[in-house]
Protein backbone atom coordinates (compact mmCIF):
# COMPACT_ATOMS: atom_id res chain seq x y z
CA UNK A 1 0.00 0.00 0.00
CA UNK A 2 2.76 2.48 0.64
CA UNK A 3 4.65 1.73 -2.72
CA UNK A 4 0.51 2.87 -4.11
CA UNK A 5 0.22 5.99 -2.13
CA UNK A 6 3.97 7.29 -3.05
CA UNK A 7 3.18 6.55 -7.06
CA UNK A 8 -0.44 8.34 -6.40
CA UNK A 9 1.53 11.17 -4.68
CA UNK A 10 4.28 11.20 -8.01
CA UNK A 11 1.93 11.03 -10.36
CA UNK A 12 -0.41 13.35 -9.29
CA UNK A 13 1.93 15.70 -7.94
CA UNK A 14 -0.14 15.82 -4.57
CA UNK A 15 0.38 14.76 -1.46
CA UNK A 16 -3.13 16.57 -0.55
CA UNK A 17 -5.39 14.31 1.90
CA UNK A 18 -8.74 16.11 2.33
CA UNK A 19 -11.56 15.56 4.56
CA UNK A 20 -14.41 15.51 3.45
CA UNK A 21 -16.68 15.88 6.78
CA UNK A 22 -20.77 16.87 5.30
CA UNK A 23 -23.08 14.80 6.98
CA UNK A 24 -25.16 14.14 3.80
CA UNK A 25 -23.66 11.90 1.20
CA UNK A 26 -24.56 13.70 -2.06
CA UNK A 27 -22.18 16.25 -0.45
CA UNK A 28 -18.95 14.24 0.14
CA UNK A 29 -19.70 12.48 -3.79
CA UNK A 30 -20.20 16.36 -5.37
CA UNK A 31 -16.98 17.40 -3.08
CA UNK A 32 -15.22 13.79 -4.23
CA UNK A 33 -16.26 14.40 -7.90
CA UNK A 34 -14.82 18.22 -7.73
CA UNK A 35 -11.69 17.79 -6.08
CA UNK A 36 -10.72 14.50 -7.11
CA UNK A 37 -8.21 15.02 -9.27
CA UNK A 38 -6.21 17.47 -6.47
CA UNK A 39 -6.37 14.90 -4.42
CA UNK A 40 -4.36 11.67 -3.21
CA UNK A 41 -6.44 10.34 -0.79
CA UNK A 42 -10.31 11.60 0.51
CA UNK A 43 -10.54 10.96 4.31
CA UNK A 44 -14.39 9.96 5.26
CA UNK A 45 -16.43 10.35 8.47
CA UNK A 46 -19.03 7.67 7.39
CA UNK A 47 -20.49 7.68 10.78
CA UNK A 48 -21.59 10.95 10.76
CA UNK A 49 -23.73 10.70 7.39
CA UNK A 50 -27.50 11.09 8.33
CA UNK A 51 -28.22 9.43 4.87
CA UNK A 52 -25.67 6.73 4.25
CA UNK A 53 -26.78 3.95 2.63
CA UNK A 54 -24.62 0.55 1.19
CA UNK A 55 -24.87 2.59 -2.12
CA UNK A 56 -22.32 5.46 -0.86
CA UNK A 57 -19.37 3.51 -0.13
CA UNK A 58 -20.05 1.42 -3.82
CA UNK A 59 -20.28 5.41 -5.30
CA UNK A 60 -17.39 6.73 -3.61
CA UNK A 61 -15.47 3.86 -4.52
CA UNK A 62 -16.12 4.04 -8.17
CA UNK A 63 -14.94 7.90 -7.74
CA UNK A 64 -11.78 6.29 -6.16
CA UNK A 65 -11.06 4.30 -8.69
CA UNK A 66 -11.71 6.90 -11.49
CA UNK A 67 -10.28 9.46 -10.26
CA UNK A 68 -7.08 7.59 -9.24
CA UNK A 69 -7.21 8.54 -5.37
CA UNK A 70 -7.71 6.46 -2.19
CA UNK A 71 -10.30 6.20 0.36
CA UNK A 72 -9.19 6.75 4.24
CA UNK A 73 -12.28 6.22 6.48
CA UNK A 74 -11.19 7.91 9.63
CA UNK A 75 -12.87 5.81 11.82
CA UNK A 76 -10.52 6.08 14.69
CA UNK A 77 -10.76 2.17 16.15
CA UNK A 78 -10.56 2.18 19.88
CA UNK A 79 -11.46 -0.82 21.25
CA UNK A 80 -10.34 -4.50 22.39
CA UNK A 81 -9.48 -6.83 19.16
CA UNK A 82 -13.01 -8.74 19.43
CA UNK A 83 -14.67 -5.69 19.08
CA UNK A 84 -13.04 -3.65 16.28
CA UNK A 85 -13.29 -7.00 14.44
CA UNK A 86 -16.99 -6.44 14.50
CA UNK A 87 -16.98 -2.66 13.77
CA UNK A 88 -14.47 -3.04 11.08
CA UNK A 89 -15.70 -6.02 8.77
CA UNK A 90 -19.62 -5.93 10.01
CA UNK A 91 -22.54 -3.50 11.08
CA UNK A 92 -24.29 -1.23 8.55
CA UNK A 93 -21.03 0.05 7.11
CA UNK A 94 -18.50 -2.94 6.20
CA UNK A 95 -15.57 -0.67 6.10
CA UNK A 96 -13.36 -3.36 5.56
CA UNK A 97 -14.95 -3.64 2.12
CA UNK A 98 -14.11 -0.19 0.73
CA UNK A 99 -11.60 1.54 2.49
CA UNK A 100 -7.84 1.99 1.20
CA UNK A 101 -6.95 2.98 4.49
CA UNK A 102 -8.39 2.62 7.94
CA UNK A 103 -6.62 4.45 11.98
CA UNK A 104 -6.78 3.07 15.00
CA UNK A 105 -5.67 4.11 18.65
CA UNK A 106 -2.57 2.32 20.01
CA UNK A 107 -3.58 2.81 23.51
CA UNK A 108 -5.72 -0.41 23.57
CA UNK A 109 -2.43 -2.37 22.81
CA UNK A 110 -1.69 -4.67 19.82
CA UNK A 111 -4.68 -6.30 20.47
CA UNK A 112 -6.69 -3.53 18.60
CA UNK A 113 -3.96 -4.46 15.51
CA UNK A 114 -4.93 -8.15 15.67
CA UNK A 115 -8.81 -7.53 15.44
CA UNK A 116 -8.39 -5.85 12.44
CA UNK A 117 -5.83 -7.85 10.47
CA UNK A 118 -8.40 -11.03 11.23
CA UNK A 119 -11.28 -9.24 9.04
CA UNK A 120 -8.99 -7.14 6.84
CA UNK A 121 -9.56 -7.66 3.43
CA UNK A 122 -7.50 -5.05 0.97
CA UNK A 123 -7.14 -1.95 3.69
CA UNK A 124 -3.92 -0.56 5.62
CA UNK A 125 -3.78 0.90 9.31
CA UNK A 126 -2.45 4.24 10.64
CA UNK A 127 -1.95 4.61 13.94
CA UNK A 128 -2.27 7.92 16.06
CA UNK A 129 0.59 8.74 17.48
CA UNK A 130 0.20 12.04 17.81
CA UNK A 131 -3.14 14.01 17.55
CA UNK A 132 -3.46 18.29 17.81
CA UNK A 133 -6.30 19.05 20.11
CA UNK A 134 -4.98 21.52 22.70
CA UNK A 135 -4.43 19.59 26.14
CA UNK A 136 -4.31 15.88 24.36
CA UNK A 137 -2.50 13.43 26.27
CA UNK A 138 -0.15 12.00 23.32
CA UNK A 139 3.51 12.07 24.71
CA UNK A 140 6.84 10.97 23.26
CA UNK A 141 7.13 7.81 25.07
CA UNK A 142 3.26 7.40 23.93
CA UNK A 143 4.39 8.14 20.18
CA UNK A 144 7.88 5.75 20.31
CA UNK A 145 5.64 2.72 21.23
CA UNK A 146 3.08 3.27 19.34
CA UNK A 147 5.98 2.99 16.00
CA UNK A 148 7.58 0.20 17.55
CA UNK A 149 4.04 -1.28 17.57
CA UNK A 150 3.57 -0.89 13.75
CA UNK A 151 7.23 -2.15 13.41
CA UNK A 152 6.47 -5.26 14.59
CA UNK A 153 3.18 -5.09 12.26
CA UNK A 154 4.42 -3.72 8.72
CA UNK A 155 2.54 -5.71 7.14
CA UNK A 156 -0.66 -4.10 7.43
CA UNK A 157 0.22 -0.54 9.43
CA UNK A 158 1.39 2.06 6.76
CA UNK A 159 2.01 4.98 8.61
CA UNK A 160 1.07 7.57 11.14
CA UNK A 161 -0.90 10.68 12.32
CA UNK A 162 1.52 13.18 13.40
CA UNK A 163 1.57 16.41 14.25
CA UNK A 164 2.89 19.65 13.61
CA UNK A 165 2.31 20.99 16.78
CA UNK A 166 5.06 19.25 18.80
CA UNK A 167 7.89 19.27 16.19
CA UNK A 168 10.35 17.65 17.95
CA UNK A 169 7.70 14.64 18.81
CA UNK A 170 7.32 14.59 15.43
CA UNK A 171 11.04 14.45 14.25
CA UNK A 172 11.84 11.26 16.92
CA UNK A 173 9.10 9.57 15.34
CA UNK A 174 10.42 9.47 11.61
CA UNK A 175 13.63 9.30 13.41
CA UNK A 176 12.40 5.91 14.69
CA UNK A 177 9.98 4.99 12.11
CA UNK A 178 12.74 5.92 9.34
CA UNK A 179 11.43 6.20 5.24
CA UNK A 180 9.31 2.60 5.72
CA UNK A 181 5.84 4.53 6.69
CA UNK A 182 4.03 7.53 5.96
CA UNK A 183 3.03 10.27 8.21
CA UNK A 184 0.28 12.40 7.92
CA UNK A 185 -0.65 15.83 9.60
CA UNK A 186 -4.45 16.61 9.89
CA UNK A 187 -5.08 20.53 10.98
CA UNK A 188 -3.52 21.90 8.34
CA UNK A 189 -5.03 25.34 7.11
CA UNK A 190 -3.35 28.12 4.63
CA UNK A 191 -4.45 30.14 7.76
CA UNK A 192 -3.75 28.90 11.21
CA UNK A 193 -6.18 29.77 13.47
CA UNK A 194 -8.35 27.47 15.99
CA UNK A 195 -11.90 26.51 15.57
CA UNK A 196 -13.10 26.78 19.70
CA UNK A 197 -13.46 23.00 20.46
CA UNK A 198 -9.56 23.06 20.93
CA UNK A 199 -8.66 22.17 17.51
CA UNK A 200 -5.71 24.12 16.17
CA UNK A 201 -4.36 24.48 12.81
CA UNK A 202 -0.84 24.83 10.97
CA UNK A 203 0.52 25.82 7.54
CA UNK A 204 1.28 23.07 4.75
CA UNK A 205 4.58 24.39 4.43
CA UNK A 206 5.16 23.74 8.42
CA UNK A 207 3.78 20.49 8.54
CA UNK A 208 6.33 19.07 5.36
CA UNK A 209 9.36 20.79 7.25
CA UNK A 210 8.09 19.15 10.30
CA UNK A 211 8.26 15.69 8.49
CA UNK A 212 5.03 15.33 7.18
CA UNK A 213 4.50 12.91 3.67
CA UNK A 214 1.12 14.06 3.57
CA UNK A 215 -1.52 17.09 4.38
CA UNK A 216 -4.63 16.51 5.84
CA UNK A 217 -6.96 19.48 5.01
CA UNK A 218 -10.85 19.69 6.22
CA UNK A 219 -12.15 22.85 6.55
CA UNK A 220 -10.31 24.97 4.22
CA UNK A 221 -11.68 22.89 1.68
CA UNK A 222 -14.65 21.46 2.35
CA UNK A 223 -16.26 24.78 3.71
CA UNK A 224 -15.14 26.71 1.00
CA UNK A 225 -17.46 28.11 -1.52
CA UNK A 226 -14.82 27.30 -4.00
CA UNK A 227 -13.66 23.97 -3.21
CA UNK A 228 -12.00 23.31 -6.18
CA UNK A 229 -9.53 26.30 -6.55
CA UNK A 230 -8.66 25.75 -2.92
CA UNK A 231 -7.98 22.42 -3.01
CA UNK A 232 -5.82 23.24 -6.15
CA UNK A 233 -4.11 26.30 -4.15
CA UNK A 234 -3.55 23.50 -1.25
CA UNK A 235 -1.65 20.84 -3.19
CA UNK A 236 0.43 23.03 -4.93
CA UNK A 237 1.52 24.58 -1.59
CA UNK A 238 1.79 20.88 -0.40
CA UNK A 239 3.66 19.42 -3.66
CA UNK A 240 6.06 22.63 -3.62
CA UNK A 241 6.94 21.90 0.17
CA UNK A 242 7.72 18.86 -0.62
CA UNK A 243 10.01 19.07 -3.53
CA UNK A 244 11.78 22.40 -1.73
CA UNK A 245 12.38 20.04 1.17
CA UNK A 246 13.45 17.46 -0.55
CA UNK A 247 16.23 19.29 -2.49
CA UNK A 248 17.15 20.74 0.79
CA UNK B 1 -27.06 10.60 36.82
CA UNK B 2 -25.00 8.98 39.70
CA UNK B 3 -27.66 8.92 42.10
CA UNK B 4 -29.58 7.36 39.56
CA UNK B 5 -27.31 4.84 39.04
CA UNK B 6 -26.82 4.09 42.61
CA UNK B 7 -30.82 3.89 43.63
CA UNK B 8 -30.75 1.77 40.27
CA UNK B 9 -27.99 -0.55 42.05
CA UNK B 10 -29.86 -0.37 45.72
CA UNK B 11 -33.28 -0.49 44.42
CA UNK B 12 -32.56 -4.20 42.09
CA UNK B 13 -29.71 -5.59 44.55
CA UNK B 14 -27.60 -5.57 40.97
CA UNK B 15 -24.28 -3.45 39.86
CA UNK B 16 -24.32 -5.80 36.92
CA UNK B 17 -23.73 -4.27 33.18
CA UNK B 18 -23.99 -6.81 30.73
CA UNK B 19 -22.35 -6.19 27.30
CA UNK B 20 -25.04 -7.53 24.65
CA UNK B 21 -22.60 -8.16 21.95
CA UNK B 22 -24.35 -9.15 18.87
CA UNK B 23 -24.33 -8.43 15.09
CA UNK B 24 -28.38 -8.69 15.36
CA UNK B 25 -30.72 -6.07 16.93
CA UNK B 26 -33.43 -9.08 17.96
CA UNK B 27 -30.38 -11.13 19.93
CA UNK B 28 -30.00 -7.39 22.21
CA UNK B 29 -33.42 -6.83 22.39
CA UNK B 30 -34.08 -10.72 23.13
CA UNK B 31 -31.25 -10.68 25.67
CA UNK B 32 -32.20 -7.67 27.54
CA UNK B 33 -35.87 -8.79 27.86
CA UNK B 34 -34.08 -12.09 29.45
CA UNK B 35 -31.87 -10.34 31.70
CA UNK B 36 -33.39 -6.56 31.97
CA UNK B 37 -34.70 -7.60 35.83
CA UNK B 38 -30.87 -8.56 36.89
CA UNK B 39 -28.80 -5.80 35.61
CA UNK B 40 -28.16 -2.29 36.32
CA UNK B 41 -26.99 -1.29 32.97
CA UNK B 42 -26.53 -2.85 29.29
CA UNK B 43 -24.08 -2.01 27.44
CA UNK B 44 -23.89 -1.25 23.52
CA UNK B 45 -22.10 -1.35 20.55
CA UNK B 46 -24.71 0.12 18.35
CA UNK B 47 -22.39 0.04 15.67
CA UNK B 48 -21.93 -3.98 15.20
CA UNK B 49 -25.17 -4.32 14.71
CA UNK B 50 -25.85 -5.26 10.93
CA UNK B 51 -29.67 -5.00 10.68
CA UNK B 52 -29.76 -1.96 12.84
CA UNK B 53 -32.76 0.38 11.64
CA UNK B 54 -34.09 3.14 13.93
CA UNK B 55 -36.54 0.98 15.33
CA UNK B 56 -33.82 -0.84 17.64
CA UNK B 57 -32.75 2.55 20.05
CA UNK B 58 -36.78 2.98 20.32
CA UNK B 59 -37.62 -0.62 21.28
CA UNK B 60 -34.70 -1.10 23.76
CA UNK B 61 -35.21 2.15 24.86
CA UNK B 62 -38.85 1.28 25.83
CA UNK B 63 -37.29 -2.47 27.49
CA UNK B 64 -34.52 -0.28 29.61
CA UNK B 65 -37.50 2.19 30.76
CA UNK B 66 -39.93 -1.13 31.99
CA UNK B 67 -37.08 -3.09 33.63
CA UNK B 68 -35.48 -0.11 35.07
CA UNK B 69 -31.93 -0.65 33.20
CA UNK B 70 -29.34 2.00 31.77
CA UNK B 71 -28.34 2.10 28.38
CA UNK B 72 -24.45 2.29 28.07
CA UNK B 73 -23.48 2.95 24.24
CA UNK B 74 -19.89 1.73 24.76
CA UNK B 75 -18.92 4.06 21.50
CA UNK B 76 -15.37 4.88 22.80
CA UNK B 77 -15.43 8.38 21.36
CA UNK B 78 -12.02 9.43 20.27
CA UNK B 79 -11.55 12.18 17.58
CA UNK B 80 -11.81 15.46 18.48
CA UNK B 81 -14.62 18.03 19.85
CA UNK B 82 -15.89 18.87 15.91
CA UNK B 83 -16.14 15.26 14.85
CA UNK B 84 -17.52 14.19 18.25
CA UNK B 85 -20.53 15.90 17.49
CA UNK B 86 -21.62 14.89 14.47
CA UNK B 87 -20.99 11.22 15.68
CA UNK B 88 -22.28 11.20 19.14
CA UNK B 89 -25.72 13.55 17.88
CA UNK B 90 -25.95 12.77 14.07
CA UNK B 91 -25.42 9.86 11.18
CA UNK B 92 -27.60 7.01 11.55
CA UNK B 93 -27.25 6.41 15.25
CA UNK B 94 -28.25 9.28 17.39
CA UNK B 95 -26.69 8.23 20.05
CA UNK B 96 -27.40 11.46 22.10
CA UNK B 97 -31.46 10.81 21.57
CA UNK B 98 -31.38 6.97 23.59
CA UNK B 99 -28.15 6.21 25.45
CA UNK B 100 -28.08 7.28 29.41
CA UNK B 101 -24.49 6.52 29.53
CA UNK B 102 -21.80 6.84 26.84
CA UNK B 103 -17.86 6.73 26.85
CA UNK B 104 -14.83 8.47 25.35
CA UNK B 105 -11.26 8.51 25.25
CA UNK B 106 -9.37 11.62 26.97
CA UNK B 107 -6.19 11.13 24.87
CA UNK B 108 -7.89 13.90 22.90
CA UNK B 109 -8.25 16.01 25.69
CA UNK B 110 -10.60 18.08 27.23
CA UNK B 111 -12.14 19.26 23.57
CA UNK B 112 -13.38 15.91 23.15
CA UNK B 113 -15.39 16.44 26.41
CA UNK B 114 -16.80 20.18 25.05
CA UNK B 115 -17.39 18.27 21.57
CA UNK B 116 -19.80 15.72 23.09
CA UNK B 117 -21.54 17.82 25.51
CA UNK B 118 -22.43 20.35 22.79
CA UNK B 119 -24.95 17.74 21.27
CA UNK B 120 -25.79 16.08 24.37
CA UNK B 121 -29.26 15.80 25.87
CA UNK B 122 -29.62 13.59 28.38
CA UNK B 123 -26.37 11.07 28.79
CA UNK B 124 -23.65 11.20 31.29
CA UNK B 125 -20.14 10.63 29.60
CA UNK B 126 -17.63 7.85 30.82
CA UNK B 127 -13.91 8.16 30.38
CA UNK B 128 -11.86 5.80 29.79
CA UNK B 129 -9.01 5.74 32.65
CA UNK B 130 -7.96 1.87 31.85
CA UNK B 131 -8.27 -0.85 29.98
CA UNK B 132 -7.80 -4.38 30.01
CA UNK B 133 -6.10 -6.21 26.96
CA UNK B 134 -2.08 -7.20 27.41
CA UNK B 135 -0.04 -4.52 26.01
CA UNK B 136 -2.18 -1.55 26.39
CA UNK B 137 -0.42 1.97 27.12
CA UNK B 138 -2.89 3.37 29.68
CA UNK B 139 -0.46 4.48 32.50
CA UNK B 140 -0.70 6.14 36.15
CA UNK B 141 -0.18 9.05 34.53
CA UNK B 142 -2.51 9.27 31.77
CA UNK B 143 -5.35 7.53 34.30
CA UNK B 144 -4.77 10.34 36.67
CA UNK B 145 -4.69 13.11 33.84
CA UNK B 146 -7.79 11.57 32.57
CA UNK B 147 -9.68 11.53 36.67
CA UNK B 148 -8.20 15.26 36.35
CA UNK B 149 -10.00 16.06 33.58
CA UNK B 150 -13.59 14.49 34.72
CA UNK B 151 -13.20 16.87 37.55
CA UNK B 152 -13.00 20.13 35.66
CA UNK B 153 -16.20 18.21 33.92
CA UNK B 154 -18.05 16.88 36.68
CA UNK B 155 -21.52 18.68 35.18
CA UNK B 156 -20.93 15.35 32.59
CA UNK B 157 -18.62 13.01 33.36
CA UNK B 158 -19.96 10.61 36.07
CA UNK B 159 -17.15 7.65 36.08
CA UNK B 160 -14.57 5.60 34.70
CA UNK B 161 -13.38 2.83 33.14
CA UNK B 162 -10.65 0.85 35.36
CA UNK B 163 -8.74 -2.65 35.28
CA UNK B 164 -8.31 -4.90 38.02
CA UNK B 165 -5.57 -6.04 35.99
CA UNK B 166 -3.20 -3.10 37.67
CA UNK B 167 -5.14 -2.83 41.06
CA UNK B 168 -2.46 -0.14 42.33
CA UNK B 169 -3.15 2.46 39.81
CA UNK B 170 -7.17 1.60 40.05
CA UNK B 171 -6.65 2.12 43.90
CA UNK B 172 -4.63 5.37 42.77
CA UNK B 173 -7.65 6.26 40.67
CA UNK B 174 -10.44 6.22 43.44
CA UNK B 175 -8.30 8.24 45.64
CA UNK B 176 -8.04 10.62 43.32
CA UNK B 177 -11.72 10.55 42.33
CA UNK B 178 -13.05 9.95 45.69
CA UNK B 179 -16.88 8.62 45.64
CA UNK B 180 -17.89 11.32 43.45
CA UNK B 181 -17.46 9.19 40.74
CA UNK B 182 -18.21 6.03 39.26
CA UNK B 183 -15.47 2.60 38.53
CA UNK B 184 -16.68 0.37 36.00
CA UNK B 185 -14.72 -2.91 35.20
CA UNK B 186 -14.71 -4.59 32.30
CA UNK B 187 -13.42 -8.56 31.44
CA UNK B 188 -15.10 -10.07 34.36
CA UNK B 189 -15.84 -13.60 34.21
CA UNK B 190 -16.51 -16.20 36.76
CA UNK B 191 -13.48 -18.36 35.51
CA UNK B 192 -10.17 -15.95 34.76
CA UNK B 193 -8.86 -16.59 31.16
CA UNK B 194 -8.15 -14.79 27.65
CA UNK B 195 -9.63 -14.64 24.62
CA UNK B 196 -6.56 -14.59 22.40
CA UNK B 197 -6.67 -11.26 21.01
CA UNK B 198 -5.38 -9.74 23.93
CA UNK B 199 -8.03 -9.34 26.24
CA UNK B 200 -7.89 -11.02 29.79
CA UNK B 201 -10.65 -11.76 32.43
CA UNK B 202 -10.64 -11.24 36.17
CA UNK B 203 -13.58 -12.70 38.83
CA UNK B 204 -16.52 -10.13 40.53
CA UNK B 205 -15.01 -10.68 43.90
CA UNK B 206 -11.67 -9.26 42.27
CA UNK B 207 -13.36 -6.54 40.59
CA UNK B 208 -15.38 -5.10 43.52
CA UNK B 209 -12.26 -5.82 45.73
CA UNK B 210 -10.45 -3.41 43.76
CA UNK B 211 -12.78 -0.17 43.66
CA UNK B 212 -15.25 -1.09 41.09
CA UNK B 213 -19.01 0.04 41.52
CA UNK B 214 -19.98 -2.04 38.41
CA UNK B 215 -18.54 -4.83 36.91
CA UNK B 216 -19.44 -5.61 33.42
CA UNK B 217 -19.86 -9.13 32.22
CA UNK B 218 -19.67 -9.66 28.42
CA UNK B 219 -19.47 -12.96 26.99
CA UNK B 220 -19.72 -15.11 30.67
CA UNK B 221 -23.67 -13.82 29.94
CA UNK B 222 -24.35 -13.11 26.28
CA UNK B 223 -22.45 -16.21 24.74
CA UNK B 224 -23.92 -18.08 27.55
CA UNK B 225 -26.52 -20.99 26.69
CA UNK B 226 -28.58 -19.89 29.85
CA UNK B 227 -27.69 -16.10 30.42
CA UNK B 228 -30.67 -15.86 32.87
CA UNK B 229 -29.66 -17.90 35.28
CA UNK B 230 -25.48 -16.47 34.37
CA UNK B 231 -26.84 -13.52 35.10
CA UNK B 232 -28.66 -13.99 38.24
CA UNK B 233 -25.23 -15.74 39.28
CA UNK B 234 -23.04 -12.91 38.61
CA UNK B 235 -25.68 -10.01 39.75
CA UNK B 236 -25.62 -12.38 42.79
CA UNK B 237 -22.03 -12.32 43.19
CA UNK B 238 -21.50 -8.78 42.67
CA UNK B 239 -23.78 -7.24 44.77
CA UNK B 240 -22.66 -9.64 47.88
CA UNK B 241 -18.91 -8.90 47.21
CA UNK B 242 -19.88 -5.02 47.09
CA UNK B 243 -21.88 -5.88 50.35
CA UNK B 244 -18.78 -7.32 51.76
CA UNK B 245 -16.69 -4.96 50.90
CA UNK B 246 -19.39 -2.02 52.35
CA UNK B 247 -18.67 -4.37 55.60
CA UNK B 248 -15.22 -4.73 56.02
Amino acid sequence: MIAKVRAIIQEKESNLCVAADFTKCEKVLDLAEKIGDEICMLKTHVDILEDFTPDFPKKLRALADRQNFLIFEDRKFADIGNTVSLQFGGGIYHISEWADLINAHSIVGEGIIDGLKKVNKNSALILLAQMTPEGNLFDESYALKTVAMAQENSDFVVGFIGSSDRPEVLAKIRAAAGEDFLILTPGIKLSSESDGLGQTYNTPEKAIQNGADIIIVGRGIYESADPISEAEKYRAAGWNSMRKSANE
